[in-house]
């Protein structure tokens, strides 16, 4: 593996899950991190992501060095060619190129700007601090994925399904106040359709994830539809990606409550966090035994600890 | 010790402060928290708590990570029942949840907001971090009390006290431009009760702590008489129990100098920092031999290591 | 070495620099701080000199902790005899102090006002925390110099000069918006004078450095004139130190392109980040093999690391 940013820099996804769970079991047993710097940029906040990997990387015995950019640092310019004159401090072909010599891992958060689709599915930002640091890149979210999470999710749809045969997955979308990102999304479906699972989509019109993430998935209208008999429910808000980046409909009977719950196999029901209780999911449901949110909170850490892992090989 | 937020969370007094003093003469005599990860969360800002309890943590061989939530995270949601569709991004419950279980400890700083007095003396934040965390919690100065610079209190007047007989401790008031909590003196009265001391309090009418603090001291309206004979002198000011949070005196008489000084038995003086200085307690006084302010702050690590090592046992 | 502000603190400059590239070559052949803490205050933004220390102080086993005062602290009082009833929290005398006690090598980044020159060129602010903290203080930056610049910039001459003459060495001034600090060429030309080079100074009228820093040093107001022959050009905009943190000059002639190198002889071209491309050096420029900005950085790691294994003497 070179570099982290979705399923595709993975050769071995069950390899890299049973390697998350064995750290779980033991999270010292490897010391590949001896001695080495893995850096942590945040171009956006994060709670998770920041002490999940700080925690994954000290594991390993590596240090963490986090970057606040922005806050920390300055504006970075990512645009070549122009002249400098305004408010950006400093290029990304710097900026970069120096972390890149300071750490042995880079890790990168960057949020999409939600306004102009192409630029952000181009993962322009992503994709020039992998050009320019010159050292392995784990995203820590980008504009279209965040990977690190969905790689704790399917670990953890793992440890909650003992049965042989396929859990039904079904991703539904919910209310919010805010226009979110599609990068949670997006990178679930990524990962779901490669797991052995049985996955669909349930989601208002107009919300359809962008074909690329969501190619030969049975996208429902209907939520009660979709629900039906499912194993695994991923609640989860995100922006239109036709209208892109609109907030189309903030219709409550899209928030995931215990009519929802009944309607499903009894069915585990997940969260990336942060989660907005009574708007995304009812506290009825996150309150009882079927909410899985924290086990996939909690797995973040042997998700990025497999990561890094594997990166400093 | 299950958690630390007050000295009715600690069994043996005596022994706290005696092991203190031993990590002060060899900070790293324990390596107990080898492998461990000390979380350390501030909704307020800190230099002394939090540098003191980094270097703590790192005696002990800990992991600390700072996180400075409302900046490096977001607002967080106390409230039970409500429908999240406003600005906080997270509920407590999830919060501290998941923290629970990124670390070992979990550190948390957490103001009043010095206009409910209920909510406040509820400490609704702090045991709600406690309620959720499933974890040992450290109080880094919550809406009421301080107990790690009590702690630090008692330990610098044990060193400074090489007599037999009990020393005169007097707390006293003193003038400033802020409305600040009351934390700082609830928990100095707090630990001074119960320790070796003669203990009694001076502040102008109106600034009284709260029964549940004072009771049983005696508490003087007129300084120069309380201040007579002391062999240590805590100076700080505190905002109105009784008046709720507000500043009712700014008197320059209550600024405690030589004068103030003059009155006692060439007591020490101290602060719990950050001290103004001029309008809280004179240069002549600080920069004297009297003042052990620095003392105060230097035994904060030790403090904190010493509760550290108590709840990684 | 007692403190590490400026060359004036270094016994032997050759010894340092040779230290430093032994470091590049095996970061982890001392262990001088093992158990140590080296405390980083910043009172200004900073990203290499912020993550070169935090690598530096990790590689010789030390723990580095990060103080971004303002926004993790408070606003400091610099001024003696004042009574503090503004929006100053905290005096110098007791915030240095305390950190003092709580490590064992104190870095300070303070910048310049650029309003009051004989305020900035005191030193004040650094002078105050060498003055209060008690333990060896390194300047990360002050108001007048930058010296583990200087130190990581003199090392890559010397790597990049394999024969036996002197290089010629031109600092020349180039165009930028912002009205920035002396600190950075002050402290280089402090650092060529005693180097073993051919050393001048490139500026337009106006500009010409402190007397203290450019005393002796030919300095050219016509850039093609003084580039002619260069082995290496550092490039750098500078306020004005005769009309004080003025921005006289945006004048794009002095900017630096392939025009100005094709002066030079092939010379290496040296910036200390950050750099606003296309203003203060051309894209044509930084993009070369001339361009050894990145090696400066990079040795902005094993600088800071000679510096704190010497200080931990």
């Amino acid at each position: 593996m070179k570099h982290f940013t979705s399923i595709a820099d993975v050769q071995n996804v069950d390899q890299l899950v049973e390697q998350a769970i064995l750290f779980k079991n033991n999270p010292f047993q490897s010391e590949l991190g001896k001695g080495k710097k893995v850096g942590l940029v945040f171009l956006n906040p994060s709670l998770r992501t920041r002490l999940s990997t700080q925690v994954a990387a000290q594991n390993l015995g590596a240090e963490a060095i986090v970057l606040d950019i922005g806050k920390d640092g300055w504006a970075l310019e990512f645009n070549d060619g122009v002249v400098m004159n305004g408010d950006k401090a400093e290029h990304i072909r710097e900026a970069a190129a120096v972390m890149g010599r300071y750490f042995d891992i880079l890790g990168v958060r960057t949020f999409p700007g939600l306004t102009d689709r192409s630029e952000d599915y181009a993962e322009i930002l992503l994709q020039s601090f992998i050009k320019y640091a010159g050292i392995p890149v784990v995203s820590l979210e980008s504009g279209t994925r965040h990977p690190l999470q969905s790689l704790a999710d399917l670990m953890t749809i793992q440890e909650q399904w003992p049965h042989s045969h396929k859990p039904k997955v079904v991703l539904t979308w919910a209310p919010h106040v805010k226009a979110l990102p599609q990068a949670v999304p997006n990178s679930f479906a990524e990962w779901m359709i490669q797991a052995d699972v049985d996955f669909s989509i349930a989601n208002p019109a107009g919300y359809d994830l962008a074909p690329e993430f969501s190619n030969g998935v049975s996208v429902f209208h209907d939520q009660a539809e979709a629900l039906e008999g499912a194993d695994f429910v991923y609640v989860k808000n995100w922006s239109s990606y036709e209208h892109y980046g609109q907030v189309l409909s903030q219709d409550e009977k899209w928030t995931f409550g215990q009519k929802q719950l009944s309607l499903t196999n009894n069915a585990k029901v997940m969260h990336c966090l942060p989660v907005r209780r009574g708007l995304v999911i009812k506290d009825e449901v996150l309150d009882s035994k079927n909410a899985i949110h924290l086990e996939q909170a909690e797995n973040r850490v042997y998700a990025a600890q497999s990561i890094l892992n594997e990166l400093l090989k």
